[in-house]
């Protein structure tokens, strides 16, 4: 299959570019789904704001050697243009062909997300151990879910029995950083104490089992330098081992994170704009990591009389991308946007502070709150912003600080500018907080011991088609939020049972996918009648959602869970069970590592927007098909929604096909003889 | 000071783009200095073989975003072209402008420098710790020199008294692998004990003294992605800190490898293609790590009767790019080529096999040995080459290995095409092998107990005006060896004292600058009198040369440690040692990364290639400017040989009255008055 795609055949970019036709700044349905994000595109156009709407489209047309993976900038005979029809340009300068470069390029696009990722979990590996040894004090952080602590100590292969909580905190958090450093030839303990043993063989035989999560970085890095690998597939392999080692960083912040802040249990709560609300101190919380923003809610509830002083009804937090995710789930704190209208929140006008943490924080909400009263903070050493404020945050004076930016809020407060209000009306109720264990409750209602045997039941008898995974950001190289949103209503009109974290998960929460009661609008009568059946079984606080939302998009590891409990529950590997994922979005780079890791571990993965290789058929190939043979997973690379629906649904009835068949054959020759099938 | 050079100004480039002028392929002195390759050249022409140099034309013009370094390829709603001065492109579509872009961009080239060199360090420690845990035979690698074991064993503060030979390797390759990943918060231990405490403590204030290589990578691809840093000076200290992680991992690199492979002592040798000698089997070694290649060396000893019995004379093994510089400086290996003659040994005809380990390995060589009878073998399981041989290479079974290799390579010598053979007559003479040890041990003749100082009187006396450190690569946007040549030519007339390691030093070598007694006929008066003095002082083996071989480029802390050796003889830190260094032809990432550390350590840096930062003033007057405020170095980026040599004797001149002020007042006012200016 030769490549097709180009990004901009499909969204606003080719539209704008019409000939004669000058890009319209009335911020329309053209550029977003979002009623409130499109309210605030007019109030951006009014007031000459620049967002990254309009940035996108000054940068059109966009570089096709890069849209193609083929420009190697590796080093300084570069930058290299390879352009396999141009005589003499069919080579870099090295002679490294397309193939090459464009692995090269995918490859340290999946150390960029690993890096990411890895960086958030040692810092909630670095607390959990600080907690453990008495280093932070209680006011602070401590030991939020000992329970979930035990199941992962005994998960890993510690002793649990008899051992204090503190200890067996301090034992799992070394455990987690010797996943990060250790010199000897051992698997990385988070990976191989999560998945099938299938997935085990799997990564053995092709030697893309991580050692240490620093080391594949600094491994698949050199690999990709100049002078270096030259070896499409090897690279690839490489960047396979460096996205496990992703996965690595993933689960362990994940499990971290539950046994500091709690293990997400569902909560009511509501989604878009409309949640900033003028009465109040505003502040959002953008980003990615807990550790900062949970204490900004301890100390909002703890300031709001100071709030009030200041002529407010309290302080409200709001939560803006996966710092948002995380505080929904588990706290039922607002979530006011996911990434691409990160802008758009300070030009509400009722913004009165802004905390930053880590990634996905673009650079320009300093400038847009130039133009407002609103406080940028940054807090993480790894991420400053010219002319925001910078507050050092310290995990000893966590609640301190925490307050400390509330204080500033408030002061801040008093600086609006009424005349500036650009009020929301728009927010969606939203159900959310449905870790694994929550769901496995949720489902435990009809099989309390073998909760993912209700949806295998379901998917065998034909209730539901299989389940989804939604994932990833925005990307503003397609219509806001449209493609996530028709993807997951085609999969829930066709019964696809669907799961969604990040930025996926607050376009279908900001749409109304997940508020309660939603799936009765958009699901399938298949799915009606699972959700309802599991609705009825069991005192229900909240009503169900059509969208069950995951988590932040670190949490995608819990997800993996639940397609190998599902493995394990029909006796397969993950290459059979009857799970797709999709990125209808996808824009950083951690979206490029989740997608390798999903795919490595045997899920077939739709991504909406063209990932940079179509420069070379042998990698768009290996990707989209020898993925398939090797792991099971592959590629779905489809900017259309509509078949990317079709090929979603596809790949999920492939799968419920073969294990109907398997069955009936293992009914009639006993299990002994089709096994390994 | 506003960016003001382009690569382009200069070079063949701009000569072959002038309007008419068709680019000439009669490879001629317009492209190399090298007569060698010259001629070589001419041949690839007649045979209709393309090469770098080739292909280096037909890539231009160079994409001038990639050049100024405005290109930003860090998530999937790119590439972004920043151009400030069009409306719109200012920034990127997340709002990063130029400075962010640029420092971002080059902080990556760090980490990929880092990278390669802490990979090649942490294979020759694991190597190290193998030896010592007996799990590799004496017949394959052994401690070769167990005082300097001992040496390096104190210096890091492990006790030695009474320890065996074994026991200690295992413990110092254990510290050097502990280098790579500890957890907690000391400094990398190679760091802090091979530095000055001046050096300790700015590295502290500046908090960029890293704790772990690999993760200080890990950091700084973090830090870079897309919505992280958006500070250039912050991204840049994170650079600097990735730089000192480069450091580290080659300070350990080279002291391991001397225990290893024994500490080079001055050995006599030829260099460049002349040394491919027809009537042998020709074995290349082309890449940079030494484990292997010096069992080649031995396998080819053990098996020149094997090539005798296939009618050659016997097995001839040179050295390519730093490979050769490793097999150079201790076994007086000849060296072919440096790094943009690779592909030019090949079209000898008479080269049997090229043996490649890792880095700088240009993918091209496959496609030359097309043409020829030559076997490529790529040996490492970050290196392949698709349609080259590969050999796993396994330190357990390395000897066996490298016999494999050379009876490939018999064989291959049974396949040579007579009517393709084009042997140079071009050699020089070269005497290499000046470990730092060997340095002192030359200027030990005169002052036994203070080597350093023999160096630093007679700077102050004004004998010689200084020393200078030659390194990097090779860059076809230059005259191949060109500006090396220039350069070091108008620093030895101009009586400074100078050492090379890597291409720089290859580049040396081929033209005579290190044959014995070379020096009279570069030196300037001073430079003369200062070596015959040495010369004069103690038997000598081999004539002095004007240039010192110091080494690989991952050797180039065998210069800090000379630097750091003069500072303590002059009671000062580093910035006022009159040292300077220069990489005329800068390629590689390592370059980079290597060149950010000589800064931070308080070398004036020149670079003759423009890196790609010159999109941004702001980053730009940080490494021009800023740098010399904070840390002392700084860099002169200036293409133009004859200006960088006046440029670098400047900024000798002003270190040596510095020096000599504060000695007169020392004099005058006392030691302790005038302590610490």
């Amino acid at each position: 299959m030769s490549p097709r795609h180009r990004n901009t055949s499909l969204g606003f970019a080719a539209t704008a570019k019409q000939p004669g036709a000058k890009p319209r700044r009335d911020a329309d349905a053209r550029r977003t789904q979002d009623p409130a994000a499109c309210e605030l595109l007019e109030e951006a156009q009014a007031r000459g704001i620049t967002t990254a709407f309009d940035r996108f489209i000054a940068q059109q047309p966009q570089c096709g050697f890069g849209l193609d993976g083929v420009c190697c900038r590796v080093c300084l005979q570069g930058p290299c243009r390879i352009n396999p029809r141009k005589a003499g340009m069919e080579k870099g300068i090295c002679g490294a062909q397309d193939y090459t470069v464009v692995a090269r390029n995918l490859a340290r696009a999946i150390a960029g997300g690993t890096a990411c990722h890895s960086d958030h979990g040692r810092h909630i590996a670095k607390v959990l151990l600080h907690v453990a040894e008495g280093e932070i004090g209680e006011e602070n952080y401590r030991v939020s879910d000992p329970e979930k602590l035990r199941r992962i100590a005994t998960r890993i292969g510690l002793e649990t029995e008899g051992v204090a909580v503190a200890d067996l905190a301090r034992r799992v958090a070394l455990a987690a950083l010797a996943d990060y450093g250790r010199h000897t030839d051992e698997t990385c303990t988070w990976l191989t104490t999560t998945i099938t043993p299938g997935r085990q063989t799997k990564f053995k035989h092709c030697a893309i089992a991580p050692t240490a999560i620093d080391r594949s970085i600094t491994d698949i890095i050199t690999q990709t330098a100049m002078g270096m690998d030259a070896d499409p597939v090897n690279i690839i392999f490489g960047g396979l081992k460096t996205a496990l080692s992703d996965y690595t960083g993933m689960h362990l912040s994940t499990d971290l994170s539950d046994v500091l802040f709690g293990t997400p249990t569902p909560v009511l709560s509501q989604a878009n704009l409309g949640v900033i609300d003028p009465a109040y101190v505003n502040i959002a919380t953008h980003g990615h990591n807990p550790t900062l923003s949970s204490l900004v809610v301890d100390a909002a509830q703890e300031l709001a009389g100071e709030a009030r002083q200041a002529g407010a009804k309290g302080v409200n937090v709001v939560g803006i991308c996966c710092t948002g995710n995380e505080l929904l789930m588990r706290d039922g704190v607002y979530l006011a946007s996911n990434v691409a209208g990160q802008e758009l929140a300070i030009m509400t006008g009722a913004l009165d502070a802004m905390i930053v943490d880590i990634q996905c924080i673009m650079p320009s909400v300093r400038a847009v709150a130039e133009c407002y009263h609103t406080a940028v903070i940054a807090t993480n050493p790894l991420v400053k912003i010219p002319g925001a404020h910078h507050v050092d945050f310290r995990e000893e004076t966590a609640l301190a600080t925490a307050k400390e930016m509330v204080r500033l809020a408030i002061r801040s407060y008093g600086k609006r500018d009424p005349a500036k209000l650009r009020v929301s009306e728009h927010k969606q109720d939203v159900v959310a907080g449905w870790s694994l264990e929550a769901l496995f409750e949720l489902l435990g209602r009809i099989d309390a011991d073998h909760p993912a045997r209700v949806l295998t039941d379901a998917i065998l008898e034909g209730e539901i088609r299989g389940v989804a995974l939604f994932a990833g950001c925005n990307n503003l190289k397609v219509n806001h939020d449209q493609s996530h949103l028709a993807i997951l209503k085609g999969l829930l009109a066709n019964d696809v049972f669907v799961v969604a974290t990040g930025c996926s998960a607050g376009a279908a929460a900001k749409a109304g996918l997940m508020a309660p009661g939603s799936y009765e609008e958009y699901g399938g009568e298949g799915l009606k009648k699972f959700l309802a059946r599991l609705s009825q079984a069991g005192a229900t606080r909240h009503g169900l959602p059509a969208v069950f939302h995951l988590g932040s998009c670190v949490d995608n590891t819990r997800a993996a869970d639940l397609w190998t409990a599902m493995a394990r529950e029909l006796d397969v590997d993950v290459p059979k069970v009857p799970f797709v994922a999709s990125a209808p979005e996808a824009m950083h780079e951690k979206a490029v590592s989740i997608g390798s890791w999903v795919v490595a571990m045997g899920i077939p993965t739709h991504v909406g927007i063209m990932p940079q290789i179509e420069g070379s058929e042998l990698v768009y190939g290996v990707g989209t098909q020898i993925a398939h043979d090797v792991y099971g997973g592959y590629f779905i690379l489809d900017p259309n929604p509509t078949t990317a629906v079709e090929r979603l649904l596809d790949a999920l009835e492939y799968r419920v096909w073969k294990l109907r068949v398997h069955r009936k054959a293992a009914d009639r020759f006993g299990a002994a003889l089709t096994a390994g099938y």
